[in-house]
């Protein structure tokens, strides 16, 4: 460790140790009693970080987290992230120590229905928690989300001696969020953009859950890091409180490179007989240990009481109102130099629209109106073309598919050449890249899309998962959809996937017909504040289909009739690119004197929670009906019953040129035609 | 680079430089060619690394690769993987020039329907493709599996003076496979276990589809890979053969660590105007510059045509036809040494079962009816115990959750203290275990298996998939597979993951509903040698049912009358840990003299797979039908119909213990009970 300055550097427990031991104690004992009531939980990594965490947090007004538990959503504080979520006891203990509005009676509810102290930290369950994590190594990845947000936000909005975005991003994490693999695309990609203000401490006590990790892991870390651009800071004794602050201070020091402090720990510090085994990491301590503990860490209170002088020492608010004060002054300083950035400012962090976003939705109709036949991905490019300007918060990125994915436009910046870019080629790393807008999307002040191909969100799907948990606004654009990808072959082209994410929980699911319904997407997805969309657009171009009405409000609610017919005797539902094969079916069945109506369905799940009488004039109880999609059928079967039919795709695809393979899996007028004759004669 | 060796190493030219880099011209210019002509493909990669593969295969006889191309199969044949399989146009030019069987007019249908020259390189399509490649970085780990095989077979079957199994993997990666996270994972990995016989080469040329990589890739590779305790080879020149070749020996000369070959190249290289940037990555060049790449090149020859003096030099059936009769001689000698082994050894790569294998499976049944009320991941560990004793083939593998998902069996050596174990602890690494598995399927002599939470096969679906679309046998053993996991929450409570990966082509999906089941699961899953399946098992204890008959056979359908009532009103489907409410409920309806039928389907599309009179007779269809699973509904609907109904979850789950949840979610006797009334009531 190199030490950069010779002045002494702040102490976390300003001048105290033994106060600083005993809050770790407390810690410690907070996290066992709450473990043990609640029959189950992980101790193992609260009681080895305990020491690390005072460190961070201090005690007296000491420690380097800026934060205020009387107002956690302070937009400047600074952002803490355990990544190695299981270690959930730690962070309510230290939630609950430095005055948030966290009960012991909350503690004492640890893992129970209900409770704000759940298993896994989630956000918005419990004031103070930044980000839900617990499967592993996207704690880490929210991190550079947030890092990188505060980076870009000050750049924007930071004026010479007005730096009213200025805070850090701490990130706790172990031994199983670097051996994920996301932890190396994320790392890759803050060394990369110099993420100096992203202080990551590793946990390193050597027992994951089979065991020693030296078995199965034994990478050299900091090594690692530094080839990544890190600054590294090894060797540090996590259990020595004032060895991790000097750590901390030096990590601070350096503006321009993220830095991993590696503290060697013991898991389970403190369980006087089962520290440094790996049976401490997931299961109860059990009384006798715990009451052994008590004695040997001379701790004689009940469960879940502090003494006063503890509570005192860690209670951050003083402290906190001070920090918030002086930048609530700054920031009124601010304000009158700078009125309207300064309402700028307040309107990205209030995530409300601009005030002309009305007309600059029209506008985008308009645009995706006159667009005529195009893939949908060039029509999400358009939107996006029409948008960005207009929405500063608007942040894109592409997991290097930028020219496939048409993310981009013109006079994009990209953040890759710095931070007053709004575009970022996140290189091909999928999971990371969403991960990442996820973090953007928590820290709040950006509207974060990224891109790649349909088929690729099996890499990216449980940060696409934790968006919808958390319900944040990411909007993923995962283009070449279907068999219409062509010659790459099956490996790239998407069968099960647009069936597959409509089962995630509070994901809204696009697959828009033409151009105009991909404006109908992107205005849906930017609308929709609590929770994340994806849009499944084509490589193909897709007719535009005409419609006699207000489609924008008909198509708004996921489904609707596209094309009716007098005393109709079948609907043919489809979204995509089926839907104009679903027209050119019904033109066919015309001609035979056969009317069908067809019913475009760009969003199904928000067709589905319609009111009753939309869905029962969509479609009529007594019409047989017929889905197609180039995809799995599974989730057309609730909707058309089984006495109707779909046109799917339950098998993989081929290398072949598109068309010849629409025609081979009959995907055709006529096949289709054919199909709902067949229907009919039933 | 160090020079391990005083002797001058062999040279891939053979001493004649002139042929290789006419045969590198070759290469490109069929790449070239084939791309323009399918008017899509990617000529960037090839033509970057055509240099590199005339060092590794060599002419007249030179190179390092050891393969036959008459027999690509030859068991001691060494493995080539494509991990930037959208250079599969190198790999196919390769083949035909070396002597498969994949003729010009293969070359010539690249990318159309039905050919042999898939867009990405697809394993049973063409001779000589090892494995399926084109998501990028699972090459990679494909080729870690094929080393992890290779080393384990080589400590079980090797004697001394008698080395059968003794052959390398190479695999040829990009800067996309650095990237992704799955590159972490196995290259640490593969760095921890010492596969001293992998060989990687990496196609350093600086650009990916976004443009210059250092934008967004600006890691310390070599220092990365040394971190991770790999050999690596920097700075080589890939358009200079020879100093490939030198790079080549080196590798091969350290036995102990896996080697990364840094080769600097330009990507695209040959192409006159094109060469250097990223437009050439994915694009035909354009008739133009062939037409000029012809000129600079020095090549008359029409589209696919080569000279007969290339042709007979890359020709590298002589040298493997004796390279496998040495083998053969080899093998014989080691036949007559030690007979047994020699037919376990054919067995094992014959991927057939041990002659006792029946009465295994019978005392496999017996152990798991004798297990009575056990979680189904327990009775899964039950039958690890009996199979794994009597199958040697069989391998197991954790991703951090041996104690969990219950993967391991009583004298399991670990295959992370060494090759003669059978057992991996696998890190924290779903995915790279999961694709490591994938190649060790595709090596052969195993029957790979491998654990993790179900809701962390988010994070190895794509490897799952493969494995799919690749028809290969993996066993993935899915535990804690519903809210029955309990106070760990959201984050690790499955939700869609049940329906989702039944949406995967060509998997099958197991839930079975009690031991019984699971000894079905298990068996079905190792006879199903044409493809992957998964078994989903509960954390929590599920009774054992009762059945009048020969419930084995009913339930290898994978769906059954568990327990039929006479003249019955309604069916109750269930699948899991749902099968034992539906019998509860089944009682309750008993005692309200309502008659239903309990239908067991553990494997669902198993089950819709089979003649319509088992599924008639199952389901007769003018019975209302009722789904109850502890997950996302949709599958269901093909089944109960509109007019039936599904007590499922849309929604994600909480953090509290499993029998509150199960209460709160609606899965009580009572509430299915009530459900079905309400259905009769209809």
């Amino acid at each position: 460790m190199t030490v950069t300055t010779a002045a002494p550097p702040p102490r976390a427990d300003h001048g105290d140790p033994q106060i600083a031991e005993r809050a770790a104690t407390a810690i410690r004992m907070l996290a066992a009693d709450a473990v043990e009531k609640a029959k189950s939980g992980h101790p193992g990594a609260p009681l080895g970080m305990a020491d690390i965490a005072v460190a961070l947090w201090g005690v007296n007004g000491g420690g380097v987290v800026h934060h205020n538990p009387a107002n956690p959503s302070w937009p400047d504080r600074d952002r803490v992230v355990l990544s190695n979520g299981h270690a959930s006891m730690l962070l309510y203990a230290l939630l609950h120590l430095t005055g948030y509005d966290l009960s012991a009676a909350d503690l004492a509810a640890f893992r129970q229905f209900g409770s704000r102290t759940p298993g896994h930290p989630e956000v918005d369950q419990t004031p103070g928690v930044e980000t839900t994590t617990g499967p592993l190594g996207q704690g880490l990845a929210n991190g550079v989300g947030f890092a990188l947000a505060e980076k870009i936000l000050a750049e924007t909005f930071n004026r010479p001696d007005h730096a009213i975005v200025d805070h850090h991003t701490w990130v706790l994490l172990g031994d199983g969020c670097l051996m994920e693999g996301i932890s190396h695309e994320v790392a890759s990609l803050a060394g990369r953009l110099g993420l100096g203000k992203l202080i990551c401490l590793y946990d390193d006590n050597g027992i994951s859950i089979d065991g020693a990790v030296e078995g199965w892991f034994s990478d050299d870390t900091p090594a690692r890091f530094r080839a990544y651009g890190w600054q590294v800071i090894e060797g540090v004794d996590g259990h020595e409180i004032s060895a991790v602050s000097l750590a901390l201070t030096e990590a601070k020091a350096d503006a321009l490179r993220p830095t991993l402090i590696c503290c060697r720990t013991v898991i389970g510090q403190g369980a006087p007989t089962k520290a440094g085994g790996h049976d401490v990491h997931g299961a109860p301590l059990g009384a006798a240990e715990i009451a052994a503990m008590r004695e040997s860490l001379n701790w004689p209170y009940a469960p879940f009481e502090v003494p006063e002088d503890i509570r005192a020492a860690c209670d951050a608010r003083p402290a906190g109102a001070a920090l918030e004060a002086a930048w609530r002054a700054r920031f009124a300083a601010y304000q009158s130099a700078y009125p309207e950035l300064a309402a700028e400012f307040e309107r990205r962090l209030a995530s409300t629209f601009p005030a002309d976003f009305a007309q600059t939705e029209e506008a985008l109709f308009a645009d995706l109106i006159a667009a005529g036949t195009v893939a949908s991905r060039k029509a999400s490019q358009l939107a996006i073309r029409r948008l960005a300007p207009a929405l500063p918060e608007l942040l894109g990125a592409s997991a290097d598919l930028t020219g496939s994915n048409l993310t981009d436009w013109p006079g994009a910046a990209r953040i890759n050449d710095g931070p007053a870019g709004r575009y970022l080629s996140a290189g091909v790393r999928e999971f990371g890249m969403a991960a990442v807008l996820n973090g953007m999307a928590l820290h709040g002040g950006f509207i974060p899309f990224g891109g790649t191909f349909l088929v690729f969100s099996d890499y990216s799907r449980n940060a696409i998962r934790l968006a919808a948990l958390m319900r944040r606004r990411v909007i993923h654009i995962l283009t070449h959809d279907s068999i219409g990808l062509g010659e790459d072959g099956p490996t790239h082209q998407p069968v099960e996937h647009a069936a597959s994410l409509r089962l995630i929980p509070n994901l809204a699911v696009w697959r828009p017909g033409d151009a105009f319904e991909t404006a109908v997407a992107w205005s849906a997805a930017l609308r929709r504040a609590d929770g994340p969309s994806a849009l499944l657009l084509s490589r193909q171009n897709l007719p535009a289909q005409s419609f006699d009405g207000d489609r924008r409000a008909a198509a708004s609610r996921g489904g609707y009739t596209l094309s009716a017919r007098p005393q109709p005797r079948a609907i043919i539902l489809a979204s995509g690119s089926e839907l104009g094969l679903a027209t050119a079916a019904q033109a066919l069945l015309d001609g035979e004197g056969i009317a069908v109506n067809v019913v475009s369905v760009p969003c199904l799940e928000l067709f589905l929670s319609q009111p009753k009488d939309w869905i029962d004039a969509v479609l009529p109880p007594d019409l047989p009906r017929l889905a197609v999609e180039a995809a799995h059928p599974d989730p057309w079967w609730k909707v058309v019953g089984l006495e109707g039919a779909v046109i799917g795709m339950d098998r993989f695809g081929e290398s072949a040129p598109a068309p010849e393979l629409f025609a081979h899996f009959g995907f055709t007028p006529a096949a289709v035609a054919a199909r709902l004759r067949d229907l009919l004669a039933k």
